[in-house]
């Protein structure tokens, strides 16, 4: 761990997505275009910014080159913001003077039915590779490394790295569905990168989970993706994470005949279909989700649960403020084949010393509707059940929206005992302020629905015992 | 249909849950007091309003009166908002005056492992019944019927049907879970009722079904519970919805053994774990959901497309913006059995015509980000593919968060067309300022998952085909 040697492929992507200087081809200022986009999401960078324009001599505060030729160093990176018909030139003057790498947004390559689209795309791989340059796209929405503020993409989205946040780590082939994830940062979801690569001329899905290995911001990866050149090159990065203790969660697109089907006309990738997805990255400890949505909050679940010691099969201890709830939570651990816990005699007396006398002191515990009117009583009730040896993990169902001035206490209980605490969000009032509230503390996990927790839950093993295996 | 004769069950339940009178038993003025909360539910109620306070002669600008038998007329529904101990005086004295029912909030009933508990709650049964009253509760929230503002409960919620909107009628055994998903109504979502019946001494989800299939505002009835005495009533009250053109949608709890157990703590009712619940309800033509999160808008989506021709298998056409959303909508409806629809070549043609070279003119059909920077586009493919007699039912999986402007034209295609249009909201912005207006289209239906929306879409033909037959 950390020993391994530094692969020139990790290199050369440092420098292109951790970029001191980026230059912008085809900067404007015409609204709606991409390149005035671009420029506005790089306004938080700290790096070095050089608009390239032939018309503009200032955009903003930033004075305009004429070419690449004409600027001052040679950027790590230079964003291709200019029409298809240009972009073989462009990126054969950045390949000359030495740039990192480049990013490609146009679409009309190897997406097309017609065979001109996949020999386009040749061409522009060969300008890159002949100079050791990097490429990311085509028909890509760019990357976004939010330590640096180097947010290279034209699309609008709200986000970033949240103070004090487990960052995760995204990787999306499909820049639209990447930018719909990655909206969870509305709600406080903390995110170091968000990296996307379109067509995947060169990097690849696989390259950009390899990136995140050693990014320290990243502390878990999530990907999700629909084709890539080499299945082994993928499996070798999340094996890769695997050594450096990163949890990767993989929600696969493409997995049907007509999902298959479809990749074809997207992004020209090979989604490999007789592979044996499942199994491979069975194998390398990744976590598998079948419904997107699910994918942020189960990465965000490794992310605030590193260090935590977690034992083949959790026993999970169940504390509601409603029964209903509680029952469901019990159901939900037993289809998935998590034990309920057993609490001791103590923990059942000290809970029914908290409890009132109509409550249950048992596992589901339901504090009944008396937490929500009292809920430090339900964070007592949380540090019984957490101290209790046959207590691995603690879920609570929520069901109110409201903050309970509770979350911050149940993060630490969290934090002390070494054991996960998971939220469930019962409310259909899905960002309400509360949740948004548990979502910023640094060891209290949310999740939208019970399944997914408990699916999380019973993931944690795999997802945990593998790393640094 | 409708010629139906009224049972005494619905006639007395009528009466009790759409009173045109309430008076509140423990009205009180004290913070935090059930009696203050209930009182500051009712603000909106249309009928006569008449608290019951030994203490108080005022609460805000109602009077008070002494006891029950002190009121100038007798109410349809009373609000037992008082302690355990003082219930069954209560009880009686409303039972002697004719009152129509009785909500009971206080706990302590058959849900105790004592069995004092349930010989209490059989009092309570016997004291209602003797006199012909209605008894909702023990252990419950209560209920509210918006139409009249008659929310008879304690909890803080925020709800209300909305003007214009598919109403929903929400039936719920836990009060807690029940008031969670009523939540829905902050981002939108039309009830037309929130009923929850606890413990169900009198009064349980049989009943409360049975009830709603003849409330013209709840346009499909959403159920989860837990436990009834008799489920082949609930079969009988499914049955009548049935017949009404009412499409119910259930979520179970307390399925698995672990889950059954903490039934009997939580409510004191019987799950009746070896009835085969999910064969005879199917039979019935109710949906069944296993995820909460699901119910609501399962039961929305079908109230939309009232009215619509549902073929016994809908041929699904995929139209995005993001081609790796129309990937895992394809993938998706694979996996469900829904057949992806082959659209002819005129409509091929006329996709062609409106989308850009670069993009898919196949289904999924991707207009890709062209179709973020220029909407009606979007909008005029949609027409394009629900004019195709191969088409069926058009799902649009949705990645930005905001208002694309053109929701109401979507609406209205789906309005004339006859055939469903379902938005998937891809993005994390959960509840971003578009999925309000998605949600208030009378005529669109919004799903934050894929695997829900094509599920929900699997389950239209059975919900309809047994509708009246």
């Amino acid at each position: 761990m950390g020993s391994e040697p530094t692969s020139p492929n990790s290199a050369s992507l440092r420098r292109f997505l951790n970029p001191r200087s980026i230059a912008v081809i085809g900067a404007s200022d015409r609204p709606g275009s991409l390149g005035l986009r671009t420029m506005r999401n790089l306004e938080g960078f700290s790096g070095r910014l050089y608009p390239v324009s032939r018309r503009l001599s200032r955009i903003g505060r930033h004075e305009c080159h004429g070419a690449m030729a004409d600027l001052p160093e040679v950027p790590d990176c230079a964003i291709l913001a200019v029409p298809a018909a240009a972009v073989e030139d462009e990126l054969r003057a950045c390949a000359e003077r030495g740039v990192g790498g480049c990013v490609v947004f146009a679409s009309g390559y190897a997406e097309l039915e017609a065979p001109e689209g996949a020999a386009r795309q040749a061409r522009l791989r060969a300008i890159a590779a002949k100079k050791g340059m990097r490429l990311l796209g085509p028909n890509t929405t760019g990357f976004a490394s939010f330590a640096s503020g180097a947010h290279a993409g034209f699309a609008e989205f709200p986000g970033g790295l949240l103070d004090g946040q487990a960052g995760i780590g995204l990787v999306s082939q499909s820049g639209a569905l990447g930018l719909a994830l990655a909206q969870a940062a509305t709600h406080g979801t903390g995110l170091s990168h968000v990296l996307t690569c379109g067509n995947s001329a060169d990097i690849d899905v696989a390259d950009l989970v390899e990136f995140l290995c050693d990014e320290p911001d990243a502390r878990a990866i999530a990907v999700t993706f629909e084709g890539v050149s080499s299945p082994e090159r993928l499996i070798a990065a999340v094996s890769k994470a695997n050594r450096r203790a990163k949890p990767v969660v993989i929600c696969r697109i493409g997995t049907t005949s007509s999902g298959a089907a479809a990749v074809r006309w997207h992004t020209g990738t090979d989604p490999n279909h007789d592979y044996p997805w499942d199994r491979a990255l069975d194998d390398m400890g990744a976590v598998i989700v079948s419904r997107p949505e699910t994918l942020i909050e189960t990465t965000v679940f490794l992310a605030k649960t590193e260090g935590f010691s977690c034992p083949a099969l959790p026993r999970v201890a169940i504390l509601s403020s409603s029964g209903g709830s509680g029952i469901l939570a019990a159901d939900c651990a037993t289809l998935m084949g998590l034990p309920l816990a057993d609490p001791g005699p103590r923990t059942r007396a000290l809970l029914a010393k908290e409890l009132p006398g109509f409550a249950s002191a048992r596992n589901p515990c339901d504090a009944t509707a008396q937490a929500t009117s009292d809920p430090p009583m339900l964070t007592r009730c949380a540090e019984i059940l957490l101290s209790d040896r046959a207590v691995d993990a603690l879920v609570i169902p929520w069901g109110k929206a409201w903050d309970s001035g509770q979350f911050a206490a149940l993060s630490a209980l969290a934090s002390v005992a070494g054991k996960p605490i998971c939220l469930v969000w019962m409310s259909q009032w899905l960002e309400g302020p509360g949740a948004l509230q548990v979502e910023a503390e640094p060891r209290l996990s949310l999740f939208r629905s019970m399944e997914s927790c408990m699916a999380a839950l019973g993931s944690w093993p795999k997802a945990r015992r593998s790393l640094g295996s």
